[in-house]
């Protein structure tokens, strides 16, 4: 595992290099991360300030993105990687895409927060999305099907249940951006491009790989 | 303007490695507005065999994205390209991710086609939405109340008005994939990181770089 050793470089600035990049990246994630909390709990709280607040923090994930691509495109021209290095610095221009688009997300739920919550609404069924953990396909169906009914019942709700389905769908889309952040990951380790193929088949070949996983 | 004109290395299997991912990238440009195409033209024509047909062939754009990628990682690691041949390498890395994803919007648009054919549904909305050639944000809102009027007034149209809905979504989305795309093309000739700030500011700065121009 290559990509998982850093020190492994006779040049000690390179060592550092990627190292930067790597706490970079941490940090970026753990970022990203506090504000999908941040816009959740604003939501659930129906505190309309957390929500204008996360939004306007989405620019500090901007920057991060930018400040990253720069760090590994002076990496590339510098040093000139290699192997598993290589796999890392092109496995984290992606990545980063894919947490910014998660950062916008977070922005899309913050706003709706911070309208619902003006609204004074008892999003009963916002409530109910944002503690989900994890969206599958299945519950984002049966979500959908729920606020439907909900619309049909009674026409006012219209405008209050889109808001609620935007939610779901932002939660959905963030799943996907971590799904792709993972597979680069994959790639990065082990050298696997292991993008649209199902995860049976990663698996099995990952475990095929290394037997003794 | 180094990143356009390819024939300046001394290494000729340098400069065919840098034409081939051009070609590729360009093939992948071109399948990719093929399938946006064919996806509002089932949507509008109505025809489910062809929105079907639009769904099934996703794969092949997901295909080049991993073989572009493969692609610029060897560039990467043979030639240790510089200046704008290396910006030009991670421009491709980051737009073939939104192709791919503008891939991802037509097949949920062929789809959302092929079932409201199926519906034989006289889609006026969906297709006033899918002639207009681009959705700016003013066009997506008015859409948007458009549909939920409609609901409103008719709420066994709720179903058919959020598949229209979640086309104009798509071509939102398409439309901020495809300025993406734009703004790594601007990095890659004048080497200008140009995301997350304004159109206004970027035109000046490009103006003030090339008095001319």
């Amino acid at each position: 595992m290559e990509a998982a050793d850093l020190s492994h470089h006779t040049s000690r600035r390179f060592n550092e290099d990627l190292e930067r990049v790597r706490a970079k990246v941490s940090a970026m994630g753990g970022f990203v991360e506090e504000q999908l909390d941040r816009a959740l709990t604003a939501l659930v709280a129906g505190d309309s300030a957390l929500g204008q607040s996360v939004a306007t923090q989405d620019y500090k994930v901007n920057g991060m993105e930018v400040s990253i691509d720069e760090e590994c495109s002076r990496i590339l021209a510098t040093r000139a990687p290699a192997a598993g290095d290589l796999r890392m610095i092109v496995a984290t221009i992606k990545a980063i895409t894919d947490l910014e688009r998660i950062g916008d997300e977070c922005e899309k739920i913050a706003l709706i927060a911070a309208r619902l919550a003006t609204d004074r609404l008892d999003a009963d069924l916002a409530v109910r999305t944002a503690r989900s953990d994890r969206i599958v396909d299945e519950e984002y169906e049966s979500i959908q099907r729920q606020c439907i009914t909900f619309m049909m019942e009674d026409p006012r709700m219209i405008r209050r249940a889109l808001d609620v389905m935007w939610v779901v769908r932002s939660l959905e889309r963030i799943g996907d951006h971590a799904k792709n952040v993972c597979e680069y990951v994959i790639y990065m380790v082990h050298g696997k491009d292991v993008r649209h193929r199902s995860l049976e088949r990663v698996e099995q070949e990952l475990k095929s790989q290394n037997p003794r996983d």
